[in-house]
């Protein structure tokens, strides 16, 4: 086990707390349990705003639930509804967004995310962020689909303009188990 | 420019400062201009070791001016010859290592490292390391033989053992001007 390199969902949340301030927007692409919801709520504080997408109703639920408690529900939008509508909910510049994508771990591998909806979700959502803005996707792709899904979103990731987006791979190479790997996509400034 | 997302080379100073506490011993295995040297030479502190190599005569002595004006001669051992015979020179148990692969940014890139020693190096690196070790490569790859380079590392380190060692990549998947990318191997606790 490796001690010193942090794993994929473990750096997306360093370098999405190094770019949250109080006050801004962020979004929950994939709500599922509801644990990127709180740390998101929590780096946004009591002035900022999260938006929370989630298709199915149960995540709905568990998320709700959890904001609930962890006294967060005031700053939290929890919307049933798949990612690859957030332009109809969202209408302000967002600072970050993060997408779990692939199964919900712990979950039913039968429920996925798909290229095309993701891939329209991504798109979206570098449309709402601000400059130095950032999304952050965690891609677990161990899965029948999982490398189809994976090679649809390098593929369009490899074409972003240079000028306007960053993109960095964070991945292990030599795990035979497939672990998620990180792709951080910065907003620069134009 | 990104702002949020570190570079390779700044990335590589993060993820080393974790790993290195007073009294450690670490390698600059391309010591260049002597940056990196006096990097290490900081953070292993007063009561560490730093071994530093290059095979050219002028490298040897930028870094030996660099870290006699920083006041850390005493705590540095450069050597002039290839990393390739690293362990001729080092016979403990290392923390970090360092390497800068390709050529020297703003130096000569006719002068360039070559696969078969690269490799040679960073065996044998791999060796010397303790538990929780960190060995991180910093990787130029945007001249001729820079692609043929870096394919042979990556064909050996996707074969390393993941019980023994976990191998991150940490790349940008956008950028046509071939930015240099960061691979660091975490030694495992066996």
């Amino acid at each position: 086990m490796s001690k010193r390199i942090e794993n994929a969902l473990s750096f997306s949340h360093e370098l999405m707390q190094k770019c949250l301030q109080e006050g801004d927007v962020a979004v929950d692409a994939t709500a599922g349990n509801g644990h990127d919801t709180v740390f998101l709520a929590k780096h946004v504080g009591q002035t900022g705003k999260v938006y929370s997408f989630d298709i199915q109703q149960q995540a709905v639920e568990a998320t709700r639930e959890r904001i609930t408690r962890c006294e967060m529900a005031e700053r939290v939008v929890v919307i049933h509804d798949g990612h690859e509508h957030m332009t109809s909910y969202v209408r302000v510049p967002v600072r970050g967004i993060l997408f779990n994508l692939g199964y919900l771990p712990g979950g039913d591998k039968e429920i996925v995310t798909r290229p095309e909806k993701t891939l329209k979700a991504v798109r979206d959502g570098l449309q709402l962020l601000c400059p130095q803005g950032l999304m952050i996707l965690v891609v677990y792709y161990g899965h029948p689909g999982g490398q189809e899904e994976k090679e649809a979103l390098l593929c369009f990731l490899r074409k972003l303009d240079q000028k306007q987006y960053t993109v960095l791979m964070y991945h292990f190479v030599n795990q035979h188990n497939t672990p998620p790997f990180l792709i951080a996509i910065e907003k620069n400034q134009s």
